[in-house]
């Protein structure tokens, strides 16, 4: 068999896959490219990555090297992600199942950057979170599947919103229902206070690049509430597409690289349920999402 | 009259008074100390500034050397505002102009940070939020008193609030009615789409800091469209004052350097009114504040 001269001197991985951010046993954080364990598609799993140089978000190299992962941390530092947008109530049994109306254009809101928590750390309650007097504590899971936006998009096209995508992370809308609802504002109340506290948003275990993930909306998602099953879907439900959620919130408004897009949750959340069983310190809330991972994160009274 | 030779090594001024940020005829961007003409308390009349080194949001030190204001910006550039927090409904006049339920707690939602704008610049209205068939262009101005943070809180107390303060601005939190509401979302629009176009929060004209501004309760505020009164009101009329807005949103959320929080409006905006003069293009908007001054901005269809 020739081999070409030429084709020996390509780098061995001309596109990332698999972006992740860790901390390797040497103490130091890197940013690479995951090297699957046979048999998976989980990220979490994933024991050492070709470390990658400069910018995921601009010019970046895979190179050869590679270095272990003691901890996955969230695929982007806190600080280069500049807006967290969400979407509510954007799949279609979930509306079924919380009585809600289709809606007509997705539904907006956002989570401060300091929501931002990684795969694996625990989630903080603080006390106003907590079940004060008669105002019980209704902590909710909500798995999503992320975007992490790669290119300034500004009233760009349904046809030209993946372009400006550089992957698919998982992601934990924690949500504390009553301070969403309730106590959110009458009589539109805004979920900000019940989405926004310090760690809410685990994401990773990293970002896989739309090469990989070339259909976002075939892929299953699913939570594990202390290895229970709670919601078990697919993104094909989804109501707003990645496509049309991106297109919908360039309208007037830049998106800037490293932004990311909680895209919204599927049914069997408790907000739906007769008989709600809220997360409570010391629950374990698996995330999933399919050829992404898990993130994995324990709710932890503060 | 005798001076101690050590009096006279003190610098002119301990505190700065009114921050501003601003380009001078040499059309470089400088920080400075606004130096009032007589007469006025409204920033936006300063033609010059004392320069100042450093961080406003950290060390820094005011200098004798004055330069003349070209022009005003926002008195912190955009990357160094990290979170830009709002409060719905916060006028005990306006709730009841707008048959609004006096909330229990303060109604929280989010601006991203590209809405941001200059006291002086265009509002732009880009296609999606101009009429569209039967979709009228609904837009409406909200004056309100804003909030720049200094220190980081996390979980603080009512008392402990005002030390994390800065000073004070006044801004203008544009809003398209349609978008908030009716396409915000059913049951429970989230306000987002109608709040967060590019440059649909002016602010300025300075940061006037807590020397000066002992007691942000009691401060005149208005709103002028086309030169004509539309809000003029108090802001002893907030509902939730400015130290129970810091302490709230504090609750198990770290507030950072920069975050700035804009604190509702006052009555007689036109979503009160049974026939509502919505803002179109080429009206002029001036939002005031006592003893900090206006920001005038012109909508503009992009």
């Amino acid at each position: 068999m020739w081999f070409s001269p030429l084709l020996l001197l390509l780098p061995l991985a001309v596109n990332a896959q698999r972006f992740v951010r860790f901390i390797s046993t040497d103490g130091k954080e890197y940013t690479g490219d995951a090297i699957l364990p046979s048999g998976t598609s989980d990220a979490s799993k994933s024991t050492s990555a070709r470390l990658i140089t400069g910018d995921i978000l601009g010019d970046f190299q895979i190179t050869n090297q590679v270095k272990p992962i003691q901890k996955l941390l969230a695929p982007l530092p806190n600080e280069r992600v500049r807006t967290v947008r969400c979407v509510g109530f954007n799949y279609a049994a979930h509306d079924e199942g919380a009585n809600i109306t289709i809606p007509d254009f997705p539904i907006l809101f956002y989570k401060p950057f300091t929501a931002l928590n990684t795969p694996s750390d625990n989630i903080p309650v603080t006390a106003g979170y907590q079940t004060q007097g008669n105002f019980t504590s209704t902590m909710d899971y909500e798995t999503e599947l992320v975007v992490i936006m790669k290119k300034t998009a500004f009233n760009i096209s349904e046809d030209e919103a993946l372009d400006h995508v550089l992957g698919y992370s998982v992601g934990h809308d924690v949500s504390h229902r009553g301070w969403q609802i309730q106590r959110g504002g009458e009589p539109e109340p805004q979920f900000s206070m019940g989405k926004g506290a310090d760690g809410w948003a685990p994401w990773g275990p990293a970002i896989v690049s739309t090469n990989v993930i070339q259909d976002p909306q075939t892929l299953n998602i699913w939570t594990k509430v202390n290895g229970n099953v709670m919601q078990n879907d697919t993104t094909a439900n989804m109501i707003f597409g990645v496509k049309q959620l991106v297109s919908f919130f360039s309208m007037g408004i830049t998106l800037l690289p490293g932004d990311v897009i909680f895209t919204g949750t599927p049914s069997g959340v408790q907000l739906e349920k007769a008989d709600p069983v809220w997360l409570v310190n010391g629950d374990v809330v698996e995330v999933g999402l399919e050829n992404v991972g898990t993130c994995t994160n324990k709710i932890t009274y503060t």
